[in-house]
């Protein structure tokens, strides 16, 4: 098995601003203050679920750029991608903008592959400003990979609630915030799940492997992280992400770790089940909270590991398993 | 408008090996003789039309890495994508690979955006072997994106036929072969096409856009390049782009363009209408007769254009645009 090489990014690409906006659910929880925006319309003004999701994944990238002081035209490239068919919740939410833009898939593991990929280019010598983005909606992610919402499906206990939501970072060659230090590109994982109802199991191992390499080759320990964070296995993928690692690597991540999908919504609403999902959720989460917090010193070193269940509606109905893979980037904050 | 940077890898990333396998239509083609492999049966054998797509995607990976003499234990990442929700054709091709995977989305400018992205990673200083790749099946694609196969729908002139195919590449750090020298990532350029028949019309935009920003910027003229190469505009683009480059630009392409959708197929094939397309057209053709030629010495200076459409079948329904992307990379031979 190849152990894949840790990504350093020597000219420290720095995160000099963030956004998140959410829709009204995830605006009524524990987050509810850290958000830049909260749509309180599921539809956010538009007339499908799709173009809402596309609604809110323009408004944080617009609010990403708009609060590092650039125009659009000072990025030179975008990195970004989501959950629908053929990524059009991003195609259409930035295709007017006039920025290069390179598409990327990995389910919910996005905001981490877009930040480590913006990160590369920075590192590559070839960028100055980029912007790392991806969104989710719950409604065109119910519609397009479960049932329409009409149906009212009953959702297992394993099920997490896809958050509608949308992260975006701008991530620049120079000045202050938090830099990407170094990341993990992940490995599929495949340890045979087919339900597409229990997405924490599929993508538990999938964390457990990106973690387990990313420690043993920098030669760190979980102590040497404020917050060991991944995005998002919820409350059953969490604890098998915690035993896996215990068992498997003889790792003990319990003391610093956090998932973003425990983190979005209260998890006594017994809607959201297991826990919050979508590349929204790790986006917003990040995009919020976590960046706010580092840029307060009150966490100087974060993994963030985002975790993609590499599913397809179709897949599911052929019964196949779901390979899941998770991507991480090192997040330090210089104060 | 952003212009977009040029990206010049200066470390001279080179292609040590590249595979293409293609379908039974392709292998009955003009390029019958170039092909690694032609799969006689539609379905490779498999159950479904996802399943071969996956298939044949990982026989081109295999052969490519294979044929450079590496073990998949060598490759530090691979990056690809297809043109199946989620992208699956390429989830489900290479998940037992056991390496580090990026999953990029560009629809028909995979295969550019791949070999952008791998000489980008190659360029940062991370990675010393690559893979890049993509797929398309022309049974998945109608399925998904028009009607199924049962019903025999018409179809207008304008429309492409989606290629059976796949192609691959392994870009390294050092060795012999075909350099990647530059690269220019496109911006999505939108002039309101909605008709899903007629992509060609919708993506010449974008090639013209990518081919015009990257001579001007480079101070090169048509003329420096052995050929042009968009992959794939099919007739209908193709007239259109020429047209664009000469009224809008004043740049004459014709003596040097060519482009793969109308040369992995006899054209007097009244199946294929205006031509190729799908993202495995230009991984096929570019992966087989054009670098071949480039090792021999025949071409030695080719400019290859991806291009890409990004809709998707609910977008298409709700009567939205079609955004288009081109992604350029600039091939050159030693010899």
């Amino acid at each position: 098995m190849k152990e894949g090489k840790v990504f350093v990014f020597d000219k420290e690409p720095v995160i000099i601003s963030h956004a998140a906006v959410v829709g009204k659910k995830e605006g009524e929880g524990p987050l509810r203050h850290e958000f830049d925006y909260i749509f309180e319309d599921s539809k956010a003004g538009e007339d499908s679920w799709e173009q809402s999701e596309s609604r809110i994944h323009r408004e944080a990238v617009t609010r990403a750029i708009s609060k590092s002081g650039c125009e659009n035209k000072d990025i030179d490239v975008i990195i970004s991608g989501d959950l629908l068919d053929q990524c059009t919740g991003t195609a259409f939410s930035i295709k007017d903008f006039g920025i290069p833009f390179v598409g990327v898939y990995g389910a919910c593991s996005t905001m981490a592959l877009s930040m480590l990929m913006a990160a590369t280019m920075i590192q590559a010598g070839f960028c100055s400003k980029t912007v790392a983005a991806t969104s989710s909606h719950f409604c065109s992610a119910e519609k397009q990979f479960r049932m329409p919402l009409e149906y009212g499906g009953q959702r297992p206990p394993t099920a997490q609630w896809t958050a509608t939501a949308s992260g975006a970072v701008v991530v620049s060659d120079s000045g202050n915030g938090v830099k990407i230090t170094s990341g993990l590109v992940g490995t599929m994982q495949d340890m045979g799940i087919t339900d597409a109802n229990n997405m924490g199991a599929a993508m538990a191992p999938a964390a457990c492997d990106t973690i387990a390499k990313y420690l043993k080759q920098t030669k760190t320990t979980p102590e040497d992280y404020d917050m060991i964070l991944t995005g998002d296995l919820g409350i059953v993928g969490t604890e098998l992400l915690l035993d896996l690692l215990k068992k498997q690597e003889n790792i003990d991540i319990s003391s610093v770790h956090n998932d973003c999908g425990l983190m979005i919504y209260n998890l006594d609403d017994r809607d959201v089940n297991s826990g919050g999902s979508g590349c929204g959720c790790s986006g917003a989460v990040v995009c919020s909270k976590i960046l706010r917090r580092m840029e307060a010193g009150e966490l100087k070193k974060v993994l963030f590991i985002g975790t993609g269940a590499l599913l397809s509606a179709v897949s599911a109905l052929q019964s196949e398993t779901i390979p899941s893979i998770a991507h991480l980037v090192c997040l330090e904050s210089e104060r």
